[in-house]
């Protein structure tokens, strides 16, 4: 199944894709893709309304429909830092332990093809395509990585943007520079499991102004998602609907020489296989 | 006005507290105080019915109820390190340029009388008293410093928990050693700036089985409350109920030599001026 919200932003309602063109509107089943929906089984229960919907062709056609993001506001977006080996080498930073955890303000997600907002005083404005995890239930002390999979409701596209001058010296912690208004693009989906072949290949690129910067596959990540589930959850309880953005691979504007940043003008388009594209229009300060 | 809930965790009521013994019930009043209340301009419109009810005597005794943190989960915590001059010197770390921030998962936020657990795996669960402030209205690139006082509803007594292994040693970001259940006590009230004479002059103290480990005071605070809240605003949109920890005074038993770590059947008592005092009881993990 893939989730996905249309409308506008705060007013978005839920509904699940069928294609390219078109959708079952389940508003009238569920209030939102949201940490009661999540956790009270919200997928399991939306199957069969749904197969019932689409037989009986009860689809809608997106139009000019805005996407939002497929979930609501989190309760918490944590981010592992360095996850790829090269990405960790572009950096200069030696290929981390344990997991690195930074975190994002939950207020930062938009919608797939909202625009970017380059944040007051920005020299250093960066893109980063990520596979985004979405928790299905409330996950504490998980015995293994094996237990991971069934913590997780599903996956997503996202760009953890990021400003790496306020990230690295702006006063020692990296949320500083990964919290600005429209910092966290994701979709145009929310992919189930059972939607992904293989979670650990999965092919990933990012655009800027039609420049391919970013090309990467999921084989690469140093910790895989089910690691990062269950390491996660022994430091912290994870809510239904939280999103753990899982790290990105090389190409980040911070990585090339010369350094590249983004400006207002510029069109960020990324993608990951299974999990759609998204297209950002890079938008000056308010 | 001093707000307070009442009740079961998960089930607390809205209530204002009239002194030691009495309250107001305000739950017909108000679903809860949340984001949406402080967002609507909720505390200013309670101050009449509030006022009203006093008068008619309808009031309420606590009893044995328990108290719940003062605010409903905030959309997010966020936290400042070492802003204290002399805190900074225990850590053995240099004063700050800029306010350190750092973050907890919301959902770490609990009643000021509940119990810490300490999670699996902790040898070095350590506690911090601070003064909490907390979030009026949706607040970004504020002006100046002196503009922050319209976005702060109030002040609260907080508990910023933190683990030192988990912080330090386990992968780069403290987070990491700040999330874990039960890790941000808070209340018993939140007491709104007019009920703080002087916000930059509040004694406060820890103590650990009866034993004086905290001893400070605001006014040798490196950033003072407005200072962190406009300086917050220049990179992430604050909203209304957003909790801001704002750092402890010297004490804490990462400091200590040699140094003192919490344990399961350990007393914590913390107080701040006009804030109240809390209680907790330490136990082991789940």
């Amino acid at each position: 199944m893939h989730l996905m919200r249309v409308g506008a932003p705060g007013a978005e309602k839920p509904v699940v894709r069928v294609d390219d063109r078109s959708y079952v509107d389940v508003s009238d089943l569920v209030t939102d893709f949201d940490e009661s929906f999540f956790g009270g089984g919200g997928i399991r229960q939306l199957a069969e309304p749904v197969a019932e919907r689409i037989a009986a062709g009860e689809t809608q056609e997106f139009g000019e429909q805005r996407i939002g993001a497929p979930i609501a506001r989190p309760h918490q977006i944590l981010c592992i830092g360095l996850n790829y080996r090269d990405h960790a080498a572009e950096t200069g930073q030696a290929v981390p332990a344990e997991p690195i955890l930074f975190t994002k303000s939950p207020n930062t997600l938009v919608g797939p093809n909202d625009d970017i907002r380059i944040p007051r005083g920005s020299d250093k404005t960066d893109w980063e395509v990520e596979l985004g995890i979405v928790i299905g239930g409330r996950t504490s002390y998980l015995a293994s990585p094996a237990d991971a999979k069934a913590a997780i409701a599903g996956y997503v596209l996202v760009n953890d943007v990021s400003e790496r001058t306020f990230q690295m010296e702006r006063g020692g912690q990296w949320s500083k520079g990964k919290s600005a208004e429209t910092f966290n693009p994701a979709g145009p989906w929310l992919a189930t499991p059972d939607e992904i072949p293989d979670v650990l290949d999965l092919d990933m690129t990012l655009d800027v102004n039609g420049v391919r910067r970013q090309t990467g596959n999921t084989q690469t990540m140093i910790f895989d998602p089910y690691v990062i589930v269950h390491h996660l959850s022994q430091f912290m309880v994870l809510e239904p609907g939280d999103l753990i953005n899982t790290g990105t691979p090389p190409g980040v504007g911070m990585g090339l020489r010369p350094q590249v940043w983004l400006r207002a003008g510029d069109v960020v388009e990324l993608s990951i296989e299974h999990l759609g594209t998204a297209r950002q229009n890079v938008i000056g300060p308010r």
